[in-house]
This record gives C-alpha cells, sequence and structure tokens, in this order.
C-alpha cells in the first residue's frame, strides 16, 4: 500500500498491445490497494518520425517550435494508455506536462525543471483516479510548451515521485536491472540487486543505458527510492538507493561510451585564465564536456584536450575557431574513433591499485590508453573504439565480478 | 492592411510541399502589411489514423481521452506550419487552443465556445508575430483537452476572427468557392460571388462540404466577413454576409446530402406530448433531428417520421426501443437509401411556386418524393439515394440558374 510512480519508455508503448501489457502491469498495481502515478513516453519511433516531417520542411526549426511539436507524442501515448486502462476498468486521467503542474525554464529543447504544481495530481489521486502523465514536457512561465530533452521521462518520472512523496519510483525498461557490464557483450555480467544513486550516476553518465542521469541526481537529492525493471518479465529488478545492505563490491560494473569525441587544442599560451575562457565559452552554448586533461607542451605553452558527445563536435570546434585569436593556439585536433571505458564502484575508494589492476587488464592485451580520467568512485579511458568490447571483457574478467 | 484570419484544413496541409504552400499564401498576407492569425487542422488522414490507433486498443475510450488524443493532430499541423514560416523568414508562433485562449463547455467531443480569452493573441500580435492557432480544439473549465467536434476549424477561425474583431475570416478549402451545384454533379454549375449567411447556413446544413455550419451561424451572429477561397488557386472566392449587392437569384444553389436515415413511428397514440417525449429524449443523446413529419394515421392514431445521420441511427432505434412502453407505438420502421436533395435562396420568399417548379422537375424524371421539408429560403425532398445526381441536375436545369 502506498502511493507508486511508474514510468514505461517508448519502446514499452509501441504499440496497441504493448500498451496493453502497460495498462495490466499498472492496474495490477492499483489494484493492490496502491495510488498509481504513470509516466510514459512518446510510442517507439514517433519521436524520430515527427523529426522527420520536421526536417523535411525546414532542418533549422526553431526549439520552441520543435517542442511544440515532440511534445504531441507523449500526448498521444497518455491517451492511448488511458484508453487501454478504462477497458480494464479501472478510473484513469490523462495529463499532459502542464495539466500535471510541470513548471519548467525557458531553455526549449532542454528545459530543466523549476517545480511542480501538486494540486491537480492530488485531486485526481484523491478521487482514487490512475493518473497517465506525459513525460519528457512542461511549460515555462511563459505558457510555452517546453520538452526536458532526451531521455527526460526519467527525470518526469523522479520528479513526480519527490513532489508527491511517493513510496517508490519504478523504472520499466526493455532490460530486468542494472547488470555488472553490457549482457550483450559480456555473457558473465550479472545483475545487480541494489546500487548506489553515486555508482548509478557514474554508470548513467557512463553510457549504460538504463537510467537518465538527471533522472538519478534528483532521485539522489530528494532521497527517491528508484527500481529499474522489466518491462515484460514479472521479476525483481535493480534498487537504486543510498545506501546499499549487500557487501561491497569492489567494482561495481564495467561500461563503454562510443558517443565521444576528443578534441585536442594544442600549443596554448601558459598564462593563467585560458582553460577558463575555453570552457566557459563552451558551457554558454550549452556544450558539456566530460573528461578534461591539460598538459604543459614544450617551450612554455601547454595543451588542452577534452572529450564532448559527437553531436557536439562541430559545434565545439566552431567555437575554438572563433577564440583563435584571444586563445592564440597553435592548432587543434579532433578525433572520434575513441570510445570511454569505465569501471564503477563505491568499494574502490578505501582500495588502492584499482587503477592499476584496470590497466593491466588493458596492458594485457595490447590495448593502448589515450586519455585516463578518475574520481573517487570511477575510473575512465579512452581507448580505440575497436577495442572497446574487448575492453570491457578483460576487465570483467580481471575484477571477477 | 488589417487583421486576417485565414483558415487551412486538413487536406490543404496533408504533406510538406502542402504546408510550404500554405506558408507562402499566409506570409504573402503578412508581407502585405497585415496581421495574420492561421487556424489549422490535423494534417491529411491524421485524425483518422489516431481513431484507428484508439480502436485498437478500446473502441468504447471515454471521450475525455479521444480528446486529447485527437488534440495532439492539429497540434502537429502548427509546429509544421510555423517552421515553415519560420524558414521563410517571418516572425511566427504557434498556439494550441488552449494558449490560444479558447474556453469551451465540457462536452467532450463535440464542446461549444465559451469565450477567447485574447491576451495571449493580442500580446503576440503586439509584437508583429504571425500566430499559428490549432482549430477544433479548447480547455473546459477543469483543465481538460476538448475538440470541437469534426467540422470544427472553421468554427474556430471564424471564433478567433469576432473575438479579435478580424478585417476578414478566409476559409481556404480544396474548391474555390460556393457553386450553384456540386461542379462534380453539374458541369453548368456556376460559383457564387457573394452569398448571404442564411442562404450558406441552409446550404452548409444540406450537405454542401464547404463551411461547417456552426461556423456560418457564428460568422452571422458576430457579422464576420467571410470569404471560401482556394488553397492552391490565386483567384477569388465566394464573400459570405448580411447582404448581397448582386441581383437577387431566384434560387442560389442545389445541393444532396446521401449522408440521411429515415426513421418512422408508426401507431402512435394521438394525445399530446407525444413528439416531446421522442425528441426530448433524442436532444439528451445528443442526437440532431433533421426533417420531422407528423402524420394522423388510421384509427386515432398519429405516425412521426424524420431523418438522423446515419451514424445516429442504431443509437435513435436503440432511444425508441427503450421508449417503447411509454409511447405505445406498433411499430418503428427504419430505411437508408435516401438521399435529401434541397435548393435554397433568399430570393423565393416572395416568389411563390419555386417549390412547385422543383416537385415539377422531379415529376418530368420520375423520381418520386418520399418526405418534405420547407423553410422561408429552402426546399428539401428526401428522394431515393440512386435518383439523386439526377435530381441535383434536373432541377439545376430547371431553375436555369
Amino acid at each position: 500500500m502506498g502511493l507508486i510512480v511508474q514510468k514505461f519508455g517508448g519502446s514499452s508503448v509501441a504499440d496497441a498491445a504493448k500498451v496493453i501489457n502497460v495498462a495490466e502491469r499498472v492496474t495490477e498495481t492499483y489494484k493492490a490497494g496502491n495510488q498509481v502515478i504513470v509516466v510514459v513516453s512518446a510510442q517507439g519511433d514517433t519521436t524520430d518520425d515527427l523529426i522527420t516531417k520536421a526536417n523535411e520542411i525546414n532542418p533549422d526549426a526553431s526549439k520552441r517550435e520543435m517542442d511544440v511539436l515532440l511534445s504531441s507524442g507523449e500526448q498521444i501515448s497518455i491517451a492511448l494508455l488511458a484508453m487501454a486502462i478504462e477497458k480494464i476498468g479501472c478510473p484513469v486521467v490523462s495529463l499532459t506536462g502542464w495539466q500535471a503542474g510541470f513548471n519548467t525554464n525557458a531553455a526549449s529543447g532542454n528545459a530543466r525543471i523549476n517545480n511542480i504544481d501538486t494540486e491537480r495530481m492530488q485531486s485526481e489521486l484523491d478521487r482514487r483516479n490512475i493518473i497517465v502523465v506525459a513525460g519528457f514536457q512542461g511549460l515555462d512561465k511563459y505558457d510555452n510548451i517546453t520538452t526536458l530533452g532526451r531521455g527526460g521521462s526519467d527525470t518526469s518520472a523522479v520528479a513526480i515521485a519527490a513532489a508527491m512523496r511517493a513510496d517508490k519510483c519504478e523504472i520499466y525498461t526493455d532490460v530486468d536491472g542494472v547488470y555488472t557490464a553490457d549482457p550483450r557483450i559480456c555473457k558473465d555480467a550479472k545483475k545487480l540487486d541494489e546500487i548506489t544513486y553515486d555508482e548509478m550516476l557514474e554508470l548513467a553518465s557512463l553510457g549504460a543505458n538504463v537510467l537518465h542521469n538527471r533522472s538519478v541526481e534528483m532521485a539522489k537529492k530528494y532521497n527517491v527510492k528508484l527500481e529499474v525493471k522489466s518491462s515484460f518479465e514479472r521479476v525483481p529488478g535493480t534498487l537504486v538507493k543510498e545506501v546499499v545492505s549487500v557487501e561491497k563490491m569492489l567494482i561495481r560494473g564495467v561500461t563503454r561510451d562510443n558517443d565521444v569525441a576528443r578534441i585536442a587544442v594544442v600549443g596554448l599560451e601558459n598564462t593563467p585564465g585560458i582553460a577558463f575562457r575555453v570552457f566557459s565559452q563552451l558551457a554558454q552554448e550549452n556544450i558539456n564536456v566530460d573528461m578534461i586533461l591539460q598538459s604543459v607542451g614544450r617551450e612554455g605553452t601547454k595543451d588542452i584536450a577534452f572529450t564532448v558527445t559527437r553531436e557536439n563536435e562541430a559545434k565545439t570546434l566552431e567555437v575554438l575557431e572563433g577564440l583563435k585569436d584571444i586563445l592564440n593556439y597553435k592548432e587543434v585536433n579532433h578525433r572520434d574513433d575513441l570510445s570511454k571505458v569505465s569501471i564503477v564502484g563505491a568499494g574502490m575508494v578505501n582500495n588502492p591499485g584499482v587503477a592499476a589492476k584496470m590497466f593491466e587488464a588493458l596492458f594485457d592485451n595490447d590495448i593502448n590508453i589515450h586519455m585516463i580520467s578518475t574520481s573517487e568512485i570511477k575510473v575512465s579511458v579512452l581507448i580505440k573504439l575497436e577495442n572497446a568490447e574487448k575492453a570491457v571483457k578483460v576487465i570483467h574478467d580481471k575484477f571477477n565480478i
């Protein structure tokens, strides 16, 4: 008994049969005596189809109008899921992002949730309705429709769970939980029963496509109990929480992220403020920089290398070109034939030699490391794309997860 | 120079090329120095496709959820048209029904506009934006999305023109104006330069699929100057207004409507209140009754015959079945092999013999009349469906339009 928020992604509602399957999962939870709020994404390829339609007309359409267009995808999903729940005979109401009270900032296409006005949702729960909410969308203060960016439905679900003080937020997906490595690469990858927010956060930002990292950040901040579960199989998933009860494993998982472009600015003057100028300009353009490496070059100059997503590669080069006169660098080079492979685990904080063990596994297999970046609970390396799968395997084996 | 409201239907925005065509029409008007508000419907078959999706999941879905589903169709259209206008380089903003301020009653699926809060539209016009508004939709006082029913985009356009005191409301369509008869049936049908609201109203309710009759009623009430024009050809259309300046023609046009089912309740007691009971019950079920004929039958009983749209035929029979004990009728029979053919013209008020002339044309051609209904400016007859095209032709010839 309690208030459960459930989130189903686009592949879980891709066709009529799948929508009906989701309706069954939702109503089971409701019939067990819980209040239920369901968050859904657009069906299957709907978002991509809508983007194609837009590109046929205007490839440089404003983000405001893209948001009006794309948000219709979730509106279709909520109506269809509500209809499926009606058919089962449970009381239900669908709400768009703005009807559910999602107030966001005005960053069209990549908006942040400012707050959720819970009045409407509360009154629907009081009437014993199941609520189906459109993920990924909200309204800015000028009453314009906004979207939260790709993967934003996870964030919508966690935000509702936080605002409504839900007992649990269940994220339903294609896989039945979080694994120590991608099971398609490592056959002996294991499903984790529990994982901490921090570990999940590292995994999420390192290419484990299970949860959107903004949603994990928010879950950590508001202490929302998350569970990653399968949409199709009735098996327990992976719990994401502050402290895990199982014995600490040295590392929690190995991931790879192929969406990496490496940019190097070579021959910068060795004066203060250079890094600031580069990265503040990129931040202004909304480009997220991941790994950063700074080294003193020859003859008193220095080099800065960093990674961005491939989507941002061209824009980054453009920004650097614009800064040429100010930065006075020798050259910029870039490559996108690399992959980032990482290990994550809260256990490594107190265990020296974890990074060394990872490097050893790579060295043993003749895999060259191009860049290294570490945090308290993760180690990432940049290696050649063609070696990525092998690297995940040999590291997984090395740690005997 | 002025404020022009333009409405484009689903076939006018069916694909990317057509959306771009509409954007050109709109921006021409804007560049000529006008303020422009455009109302669009869902693209081509979108509404039907969405209905199919719904039926796959739940053929008895609630009207509330159908409205959430269907209103996404117009939301897609407004975004795409706005993108096409952006590409041409004119300032534009798209607004859904609720963003444009459409407040309706709570009759999901067939809502009526209560009022339009014009603040948002006014502020967008003040910023010199072209406004693209989603037709066919609004918001009830509980913040639920509603739709105005099929053809409702015409009504949306006229309502905006009335609320914003527009100088003109242009309805763009497949045909280039209102004709004296369907040009596909009568080759010598003529395009009318002008027509009165009342005549247009009769034509609209008689199956001339040019304008939705609710929109004409509203245009008449608020004295909105309407023009029916072609989306594709640059030719003058038909003006709809209070008084037409051209010499009065005896009749303005001949139409047919095949969407007719005739129901007869036979052998009712000849007591007061019988008709009231039948029609008030049908009104409660939202069934519009068109032609009504009451006759005293044999042995002090009476018969009532009336027509409804075919969609409502089954429901009507159900209602009558439910009233059997109260009405104590002998039997109900029904047929849907009939068509309604009508002549319309403000000129016939002062011209006796117009109806007789119509009946003569039918008699000369061996076409039997099953039912007759007249108003000050129209005469309708119910004839066999198979004779409908011929009837339109011979009546058109007879009046030498």
